[in-house]
């Protein structure tokens, strides 16, 4: 048998990431950036299994750490759900719904601009995927209304919308969508991977049956992890448990989070509930800085005015620049890191995705003119 | 809409754990306590999405941190398998099998021995459990010869093996089910969570066509994390890709771990690689610890001499004392607190289950002394 070569485990022991305290504006990434309680957690738990102390068969039951009481009161009252339990991440929970409430062939309609794990979980289980369009360049909007006559046609068993969607950070009628939802009586789900925890979101007052959210996306904390609302009523499906193992719900395979992204979440919780009451500022600061950016040339796609801090750009002047230097398109990952910012994926130049959630305006400002004298360098 | 309440906010920046740094004897943890190269790589990589830096479409390709040398290359030398790769755990590996290879209706033969997880997946997929029964009290042993009859009367689609079981720590013949699984040509599943990581185990020369491992059971791993390997024949099937999303695989939904659980497991590795060559000691010491425990009158459970660090004891003294202190069950575990030992679940008396894994012969002798003096003092 063939033996692991030395050289290769010896990298294993001293791994560094290289954007560790950089300006972070990679959108994957600034919601997520862990509380100083959260990394306080992350090394007080971090053995395997150590959230699991005092457990007597249900993960969600477990009172120290008060996972109990986080889960069955402070997440349901914070998504404004009936039910809440916890997931690997806003897929899992999205695979988890489809997988209970749906058989092979059914339709589910859902936006155009959704994250690729909604196709990809339809895909695993057989069902039929129907897209409501967006309105197309430069906006990409999704009017629900165009909903309607998807779900008449099609007489779907679900209906998901991406709140805000992950490419555009467009945020489509989600109220609107609710009315529609009841009117056909059809379940609703909202994918706030990019919404919960960064913005308030409500399910009571959106009027839709689920939420998902993704801790490692927009709650401050370390992946994989995730979380599931819903309406009572969904709960003996969604959440039913094993006949033979009467405590095991059978969607999550009895536990899901046994580790340190729990502990992460819960810790950076606090923190997370105090901060999406500030989210008009952070509207505030993504408008300025997208506006700033546009006078650089950038070309803001999405909606305008933008309401979210996920902003995605044209900018063909970098793609231009590409064409004559020796890195091709990392010349602007290069240029950007060499002044200590992280954000548009390393080899992209047409078009770059930037997040304004986690930089203060100063440190956006300087964004602004790394950015300037970059164009100004190879103009 | 009701606010979460200030007291229970406050309760979660602090949360600390009772039985860190104690003498570890609980069996689910031993093998899942963080190298110091895991505990730094847990502190760099903390952050939310912050090993997907250079990702570029697939998790297991990624080329920095070294996640694709680790899935592709390392990986599979250490299971013995030709394609690897890595999921939430054990049973979410489990899970991704069943779905991919299984329809409902379809039988899959287990051993009475499996773990919960086992029963749940195939429940929650709505498969046939055949069980193959064991030799009952006090060995509980699994003779795999009995699957014979079983695959005969049933067909089933799959086999699988718990190896060794998570309540007797016994070690079935894995090898001589490979035969029989060949002989009748049926698929083969090695449950490896408390086997992979601990000790030497080869999915080629066991002559399986799966095995999956669980980091965070015994990878020296937080969680969730673990590892699934298969044969090439079926990656087309278990790692099929999307059709609309050409780099996803359907089963993991995209991607797994995109955290740091993925980033202990790494860290961890060089050492685990080592540490299951020191599997005879480990042997030695179990046997031993069971021995002096026996002298106190403990009766050991399964398999004799036991071939594992997993040990099961009726307690049956333990169960006299709580009938006649306050504390009832918790007495047991109040007193070893107090002399600094964590393990035994807490309440139960009448049997309990303990791993010599991670203590020293010195720890473990103090856990014998601690237990022969909390039987003196209440007799």
């Amino acid at each position: 048998m063939e033996q692991p070569k030395k050289k290769s485990l010896e990298k294993l022991l001293h791994m560094t990431r290289q954007h560790k305290d950089m300006i972070n504006i990679m959108p994957l990434q600034t919601g997520s950036i862990l509380t100083p309680a959260a990394r306080e957690a992350l090394i007080e738990f971090g053995d395997g299994y150590s959230v699991c102390d005092f457990c007597t068969g249900s993960l969600a039951n477990i009172p120290n750490p008060p996972i109990q009481e986080f889960v069955h009161e402070l997440l349901p009252q914070f998504l404004g759900c009936d039910v809440a339990t916890i997931t690997h991440g806003a897929r899992e929970g999205i695979f988890a719904i489809m997988h209970s409430m749906a058989r092979p062939g059914d339709s589910i309609i859902v936006d155009r601009n959704r994250h690729y794990t909604t196709s990809v979980a339809a895909e695993r289980l057989g069902l039929n995927l129907i897209k409501v369009p967006n309105s197309d360049h430069p906006e990409f909007k999704i009017d629900v209304n165009n909903y309607i006559p998807l779900i008449e046609e099609h007489k779907p068993r679900m209906l998901l919308l991406t709140y805000p969607d992950g490419s555009y950070g467009n945020l489509p009628d989600t109220h609107r969508l609710g009315e529609i939802a009841r009117k056909y009586d059809i379940p609703y789900i909202v994918n706030g991977a990019y919404s919960v925890g960064r913005m308030p979101v409500n399910m009571a007052e959106i009027g839709a049956d689920f939420i998902v959210g993704s801790a490692h996306k927009s709650m401050a904390s370390t992946g994989p992890a995730g979380v599931l609302g819903m309406k009572k009523k969904w709960q003996e499906i969604v959440l039913r448990k094993s006949e033979s193992h009467k405590n095991k719900e059978l969607e999550l395979l009895g536990c899901t989070l046994r580790g340190v992204p729990l502990i992460t979440l819960m810790a950076s919780f606090p923190h997370v509930v105090e901060r999406v009451n500030q989210w008009d500022e952070q509207v505030t600061k993504a408008q300025w800085f997208s506006g700033e950016l546009e006078k650089l040339g950038f070309i803001q796609l999405g909606e305008k005015p933008h309401k979210h801090d996920l902003l995605a750009f044209e900018t063909p002047m970098f793609y231009e620049f590409s064409q004559h230097v020796r890195e091709r398109g990392y010349f602007l990952y290069k240029e950007l890191k060499e002044r200590g910012i992280w954000g548009p994926q390393p080899g992209m130049t047409r078009n770059i995705k930037t997040s304004s959630f986690a930089a203060s305006r100063e440190q956006l400002s300087y964004v602004v003119d790394s950015f300037r004298a970059i164009i100004n360098k190879y103009s």
